[in-house]
C-alpha cells in the first residue's frame, strides 16, 4: 500500500509534468499559427477578389521627352514591404503595374527615436521631410508644427488632394493635413481639415467629422466653405468639379474583398477633378489597409490590398504616360509583419509566405517612380529625402511659408 | 495488486505520452532555434571582423560621360536579398558600397521547374540567358549544352576570369564554366576547366584538381598549358600578370571571419591582370558564403559575409569610377533563408533578424548597375534577361559560336 501511494505521487508529478509540456507546446505551436495564412489557394482569391484576379497590366513608358514637371502624385502602400509587393505580383501571374517603373531605390523608414517606424512618423516625413518621434503627427521630435508638402503646394495656388481606404483622420492620410502631439487624436486632425484649402479628400472616418464631443458638425462647416460632402463611392463618381470630401465609412473604410471598387475610381476622380488645375497639383493615395493585413499575418488579404493598390497606381500611371508633366511616386512607409516568401507558382497565382511578427519591422522599402524628376529617386535614400525632393521640383521652398496655427 | 498493476499500465502509458510530447516540443523549438542568432551585438562583430566594422564607404558617381562599354563585372551575392543586405547596411552605421548604384531593378529568379531556385540553374540562368531545371550546369531543360557570357567573351578575344570563395567547381562559379546534368560532379566541372582559355581563376577545390578518381592531375596540366597554380591569397597577390590558377582551399574557403583577406585582394588582383587586355574583359565575382550562412540561419555569418562582398563590391566600383568603361551588375541568383529584420540600430550597428527556413525563397532579389549600359538593368526582369542584356552589351551573338564539346 505505501508502494501503491508512492505510486500515485509519481503518478500525479507524471501528470503534473505532462500538463505543463502540453501548456509549452501550445505557446510553440501557436507561435507557428501565424503561419495560417501561407497556403493560399489562387481560386480562393478569384472567389474573393472582385473582377478576378489576373488582370491585365498595360504598359507606359516614361517619355524621353517629359515636359517640365507640374503634378506629384504620392502613393503609400502603407507596410508595403518587398516581399508584399512580390507575393501580389505572383498571384498576378507575374506581373503588376509596378513593372512599368524604371526608377527604383530603397528608402530607409526608421524615425528619429525608433529603428522601426510607427505610420505617424513615417507619413509626417513623407509629408514634411522631417524625423520625428513614434505617434508624432506634423511636428517635430521638440512638438513644433512642421509645414507639408501639400501645405506648400496649396500655399503656391497648386490644387491638393487626399486619398485613403483608411479613415482619412488615421496616421498617414493626418500627416498631409494636421500638426498633433499624439496620432490618436482623431478629432483636432479632422478640424485640422477645416485649417486647410484641400480641394479633394476621400476617405472613412465619418464619426470624427460628425459625432463629436465638440458637438460641432464638420460636415456641414465643410459645406459651408462650398465642399461637396458625400457619403459614397457611387456619388463621388458623379462629380465633374469643386471641392470635394468624400466620407465613404464611419471609421475605416471595409477591408478587401467586401470594400469593392472604392480606391481606384477615388483615385481617377481626385486626378480628374485636381487637373483642372493650370498651376497644378500634388496628390497623396494611401492603400492603407494592406499594413492591417501585415499586422494581422493575413497574406490573402496583404495580397488583395496590394492588388487593388497597384490597380490604383495604374490609373496615376496611365495619366502621368498621356499628360508628361506629372510625377508618380510609389512607395510605403515600413514594412508590417517581417514577411518572407516561401513559395509561389506563376501559373497558378498560388503563394506561400511566413510572417515573423505581428507589427513593423526594419527593412528598407523600395521606391518606385515616373516621369519628370523621377531620376531624383533612384538608390538608397532617407524617408525624408523624398519628401524635400518632392518640395525641390515643385519649387516650394520651406522658410517662405510658415504654418498658420 | 491488480489496482497496483493497472496502474503501472497507467503509469507507463503516461510516460509514453510524456516521452512524445517532449520530443514533439523539442523539434517545435528547435525551429525556434532558427532564431538563435537574431540578436547581435556590434561589439561582437568588432570582434570578429578582421579590420573592425564601420569601414567607410567611399563614394563614386557614375560619369555620365560614359565611354562606350568594354569591361563586364558580374558580381554575385549567393543568396544575397534585400534583407540580407538591409542587416549589413545596419551592421556597417547605414552604410554599405552599394549605395553607390543609382540604377537598379529586381529579377525574378525561378528555374524552369521550382518557383524556387537552387544555385545551378540560377547560375547557368545568369550565365547562358537559359533557364533550366534546378540542379543543372550550363545545360538547358534538354540537358543540350549553352554557351554562356564568359565563353562568348573570350570567343570574341576578351580576358575573361571568375572568383569566388567557395570551391570553383561549386554551382555557381561553375555555370560560367561546365555543362554537366549535375552540379555535384564536381571533377567532371574541374576537367572542364582545362577546356577553357580562361585567364584568371581564384577560389577553393583544389582536390577536384588533384585528388580525382581519374588520377589525372589537373593542376599539373594548368602549369603545361602556363598558369601560374597559387595555392596562398599571398602568392596570389604578387603576380603581375599570365595566367593565374589561384586554389586556396582543399574545398571551399573557410566562412568569415576565419577566411580573413581573400575576396577583396583576388578582386583586386583579378582586375589589374584581366584590364591588361586591349579587347576588354568579363569577370564574374562570386560572394558565395552569404548562401552557406543562410542556410544555417545565422546572421552574424550572413553579415559578415555581405560585408566581405561589398568591400569587393567597392574594388570594382572604384576601378569602374576610374577607368569608365566598365559596366559593374551586382545581383544575386536567389535569397537564402526567408530573413527578415526585426529590429537594429545604425548607431550601435545591432540587428535582429528572423529566418523562416533553411533554404532558399522565392522573393525577388535586387540588381545594382554601374556604368556604361547600366540603366539597361532597370525595373523588374527576369534573371535570364541579365545575361542576355550582358551579351547584347558587348556585342557578341550566341549563334556566331558554337560550344566545343
Amino acid at each position: 500500500m505505501h508502494e501503491n501511494n508512492n505510486m500515485k505521487k509519481q503518478f500525479k508529478i507524471l501528470l503534473y509534468i505532462l500538463f505543463s509540456t502540453l501548456i509549452i507546446s501550445c505557446f510553440a505551436f501557436a507561435s507557428f499559427g501565424q503561419e495560417e495564412y501561407k497556403d493560399l489557394k489562387n481560386k480562393d482569391l478569384k472567389e474573393l477578389y472582385p473582377g478576378g484576379l489576373f488582370y491585365e497590366v498595360e504598359h507606359y513608358s516614361q517619355s524621353k521627352k517629359s515636359k517640365q514637371l507640374k503634378n506629384i502624385i504620392l502613393m503609400i502602400g502603407d507596410g508595403m514591404g518587398l516581399a508584399q509587393v512580390y507575393s501580389a505580383m505572383t498571384a498576378n501571374g507575374g506581373h503588376l503595374y509596378l513593372e512599368n517603373f524604371r526608377n527604383i531605390g530603397f528608402s530607409r523608414t526608421y524615425s528619429s527615436d525608433n529603428y522601426i517606424t510607427d505610420s505617424a512618423a513615417g507619413g509626417t516625413a513623407l509629408a514634411t521631410g522631417v524625423k520625428t518621434y513614434n505617434g508624432a503627427i506634423g511636428v517635430d521630435p521638440d512638438k513644433k508644427p512642421v509645414i507639408n508638402i501639400r501645405e506648400l503646394a496649396e500655399y503656391k495656388g497648386l490644387k491638393t488632394g487626399i486619398i485613403s481606404t483608411s479613415s482619412i483622420t488615421h496616421a498617414t492620410p493626418a500627416s498631409f493635413i494636421a500638426h498633433v502631439d499624439s496620432r490618436g487624436s482623431y478629432e483636432d486632425i479632422a478640424l485640422d481639415f477645416l485649417k486647410t484649402n484641400i480641394d479633394v479628400f476621400i476617405g472613412g472616418g465619418i464619426k470624427n467629422f460628425e459625432e463629436r464631443r465638440d458637438r460641432r458638425n464638420l460636415s456641414q462647416e465643410l459645406k459651408d466653405k462650398s465642399y461637396q460632402v458625400l457619403y459614397t463611392i457611387e456619388d463621388i463618381q458623379k462629380v465633374k468639379s469643386g471641392k470635394l470630401a468624400g466620407l465613404t465609412a464611419q471609421e475605416h473604410n471595409k477591408p478587401m474583398p467586401e470594400r469593392g471598387e472604392m480606391l481606384v475610381p477615388a483615385t481617377q476622380i481626385a486626378i480628374n477633378i485636381l487637373s483642372q488645375s493650370k498651376k497644378g497639383f500634388f496628390l497623396m493615395v494611401e492603400g492603407s489597409e494592406i499594413d492591417f493585413f501585415g499586422h494581422r499575418n493575413s497574406l490573402p488579404g496583404v495580397i488583395l490590398e496590394t492588388l487593388d493598390f497597384d490597380r490604383a497606381v495604374g490609373v496615376a500611371l496611365k495619366f502621368a504616360a498621356y499628360n508628361r508633366e506629372t510625377l508618380v511616386i510609389v512607395t510605403a512607409d515600413h514594412e508590417t509583419g517581417g514577411m518572407s516568401i516561401n513559395n509561389g507558382n506563376y501559373k497558378t497565382g498560388e503563394v506561400s509566405a511566413i510572417f515573423t511578427n505581428g507589427s513593423h519591422t526594419g527593412i528598407t522599402v523600395p521606391i518606385f517612380a515616373f516621369g519628370p524628376g523621377a531620376d531624383l529617386f533612384t538608390g538608397f535614400m532617407e524617408n525624408i529625402d523624398i519628401a524635400k525632393k518632392m518640395m525641390i521640383l515643385l519649387k516650394v521652398e520651406k522658410q517662405n511659408f510658415s504654418i498658420k496655427y
